[in-house]
């Protein structure tokens, strides 16, 4: 077992980690720090993890962590990450907020479907955003054949335990049940990120276009992304194609053997992604215009989940380790 | 058009005021008193209202009410409408609070079925909690005509709106979209409302055990009264018993001309009670033992609709007024 | 009172116009035809009409209309509607399947803010798609200034009542609750009858990229319109911009006197619109693109609330009238 | 690896077997048996399986089963289980249908931990109902000390995943998204095996009332159970009391060593057993009456869960096998 600790464990971000954690077989989380929780016992403030991770409490931030420890998550708010960055030198680590995403200091992009062999060699990542990520993955296979390019439309629904832990006005149930509403329409943050790395990818310029919304469901995002298709690849899709050039093709052969993601012929579902680390995707053409759907967890493949496989590289471990339970239909 | 004023008009109690009299066409909202809203039209702090109440203006507590006005709902918080009576002497009052639930100071219990010919001659009503109008719709056919005593069981689930309008861990939407849960086991305080007016009513002595739970909807509050059934009820029903013996005919002579109370063979349901004055009940009967299995809307029937009912009463209008819009099916 | 008829009154769009015409002052529904429910009552039927339409009984489809009536509603199947207009012939007909939509035989295409003063003079409407509705209210600004042209991106997620009165697959709540999804991407029925309208408003050419989603909830549309922005509106904007150019004051001014359209500052909501036959619309610049976003009740603005008020219009009532009751916050 | 088979696949019953087993370490789904699904793989048909079961097909009910099979879940409806017990002699069964409740033909009921013993002796086990799992639960403490006697009221509430994989009115989305209603009050068939049950267990004669209810949720099944506290254990709850006879210690004590049952000090709730095996149970004491809350997921530890709880201990294996898998928070 190696060691590892958590910063920020009483968010959801470090709540699914230890939920993701409680059945890994090669990671012990050997500290869960928490300034809000701390002194209590995981299964007193989480009942539902009762059983797991046994023995630990929840430990102050100001208190050293054990010597053990191989590797750390920061799930800590944006903008202070960068300054716990200096304690925990040494350790691999695995950030969650957005304070590295431009690869600074030594931190690599932790899309790992796109950069697991640089991840594998590098001490640090930056783990993506819960939007961008469910936007790369739709974008990544045209992308990384430098096929994209020009007006990228982005519209994404995200779940309510995108807001976090902590109540507030925006996830009030009486008036989140049944609505659906936008927000930072055009200036969300993750707007750069995505562009920066598609560009990473090989894209060419591109201006995306995002509208977040906001939607009456716990966990996931719904990704829409709506590009105009590379003529090169617009010729209308028949069994004669050159794979090449046969956008099907291309998504199929780019998640062929990726253990989280799933290409659908129809639609992906947030039902059957909702609190795991997989993704579905799919593909649809018409009139030299292209839509790629996706679906996340927001806190699993889009936070959490990811963070342990891209931990699980930086450790030397396969990277489905503790990640491998599948989803429900219902 | 008779002016009245609104104490609270920013919480939901407030809020459901504000709605239902935006088409009531003898009552006009003179004053909107909300020190959180101060000085916003309706249209700015409720948008849904844009279009009714032109003009008005949310104002301070400590401004004086129009001297227009010649009636007033009072939708403060519990303890905090007994300071505010001597302010409104005179006035009609509506009180949404416990304060005076028990008839102290002139107060009469407002649960209207019961009590209509007391309230058109009273001057001040004490309005019902939402669990205790629950309860009551269903267990008043029976204490009203000396049918009811020992033990009364009831299990009774509220929507999240009954939380009220500002966001807290219990309506947090990730932990709530899909859940259920109990909270003051035995110990709400609507309980001994409840036991004080089947008294009232003509009970005998009832020794209540409640159970508030949680439900993963907006508005409503189902309730499920379990009493033994009274032995001179208790033959097995069919065409030839006694009307006056038959419990069946006991709740259908009790409701048969109640304009907001619907009987149902079946089972009353949430949605159709949604956002209504609307009350369901249904009555099912075995094995000597009798259940009764009410609907309302928390807010509604439970809260501003029957305080609108009611205030029409003590303004001697038509009791429906401004309460006939029904619900949905969907 | 002006008598009238439904066809199909027992699906969610019949069943609407009864909701909403139970309330109406000046229409009388005087034939309530459906198949299904033929002999019954209203009530019977429908609970929570109950105290409605008081001795109304649904006819059956070969039954004769009562002499009286003046206009039929058409809330039958797509397909079935051209058939029976011959039998309807000399009836005010507001029709609300697709079969007439390309004003084909006298009907006039019912968005009612566009085609108001065309309505009046007519006979019959085809009341427009519910994708449609919210598209148009989205894009009518712009188009109706000849400042619409080129790629329209189309993302729509619409609730389940959208899918009938008849429980099926897609809207099984195990698998519906939680989920999002999409279905006829790029190839639902409604994209022709967006470009043909925009188009008859005075858009330029348009190619429209239609991706229809499911939420999960069960009333709304929420609609996010992308374009790119005329060039003359694209200057940045400041209190100097001549308002004839400003994309904001073009809006202010499209809907100022609209008594069913809202425009919003920040975003639309869906549980504001519910069960009402409101619509909210929010407009969204930046980098020479223009985002729309609207919200309606696909049953309500969607289809019945527009109907009647079509129907006034061809009655020559004020087109609000039954129309004018508010939704709620939660 | 032990092979089993799986008769009825495609039900939820099936579908939620074929989940956890498809992580299970020592059970292998050897046979899938679905006429309807017949002929596909998993991963066609359950896509959130893909990646699992890998190689398995689903087969007609006439196709023989592999001579590897060991054991054999029945989860097929009600009243045909009995003609397939024949065809499966020889192999360890569990029966997820009533047909076998009454612990006829050798079956030993299997509420696992009230029956531990027994079924390790035994080659039959007939799984429990849902709303008898979640009753029992909250009765056995008491039950098995022989404190538990008189009337018993039970409110249930259970999610939509349990009137099964197909969609009907009563799961239509539109519908069920925020209503909550009653079905068979007083008439369930679980009644009779809680009654039969809580006598094997060592109750007095009980009288169950139960009144089984219809939330808005995917999953789950809350049950309040109330009951007259025996009068040797009703004395005020202090730190003197004598163990045997605090109704807290005799619970604490019941469930202190199972695997899968928490107490918890405020309430029990859904989300946290939500595709889980997990229960959470409550009890509450006030004015010589008792309030026991229990909660479990009724695909779970209702259904699927325990009946591979059951076939763990029919096969010798840890009871725990393939079952200690989290919930979560949200």
């Amino acid at each position: 077992m190696t060691d590892i600790a958590i910063f920020g464990a009483s968010g959801y971000g470090g709540q699914e980690l230890l939920r993701y954690l409680a059945t890994h077989p090669q990671i012990r989380v050997a500290a869960a720090v928490s300034g809000r929780w701390a002194g209590r016992t995981v299964a007193e403030a989480l009942p539902h993890l009762e059983g797991f991770h046994e023995g630990l409490r929840f430990t102050a931030p100001d208190q050293p962590l054990p010597s053990s420890c191989a590797g750390v998550f920061l799930a800590v708010p944006h903008g202070t990450a960068r300054d716990m960055v200096p304690r925990v030198e040494g350790l691999k680590i695995v950030d969650l907020s957005m304070d590295f995403r431009d690869e600074s200091d030594g931190f690599v992009y932790g899309l790992t479907e796109s950069n697991r062999n640089r991840i594998r060699e590098a001490d640090r990542v930056a783990n993506p955003g819960c939007f961008a990520t469910g936007a790369l993955l739709a974008l990544a296979p045209l992308a990384s054949i430098g096929a994209l390019a020009g007006d990228v439309v982005l519209s994404q629904t995200t779940g309510s335990s995108g807001s976090g832990a902590h109540a507030k006005a925006g996830t009030h149930h009486p008036e989140r049940a049944q609505d659906m509403r936008a927000y930072k329409v055009l200036s969300h943050q993750h707007r750069a990120e995505i562009e920066d790395d598609v560009g990473r990818m090989g894209a060419g310029p591109c201006a995306v276009s995002m509208v977040p919304q906001s939607g009456p469901f716990a966990r996931g995002i719904f990704t829409a992304a709506h590009v105009r298709l590379d003529p090169r690849l617009d010729s209308e899709t028949d069994s004669d194609t050159d794979p090449e050039f046969d956008p099907f093709a291309i998504f199929a052969k780019h998640y062929a053997d990726e253990p989280f993601v799933r290409m659908r012929p129809d639609t992906p579902t947030l039902r059957r992604v909702a609190r795991t680390n997989y993704a579905e995707v799919s593909l649809h053409v018409a009139d030299g215009r292209a839509v790629i759907l996706s679906t996340i967890d927001n806190l699993g493949k889009g936070m959490a989940g990811q963070a342990i496989q891209n931990m699980n590289l930086l450790l030397g471990l396969d990277e489905t380790m503790g990640l491998k339970t599948p989803g429900a239909n219902a």
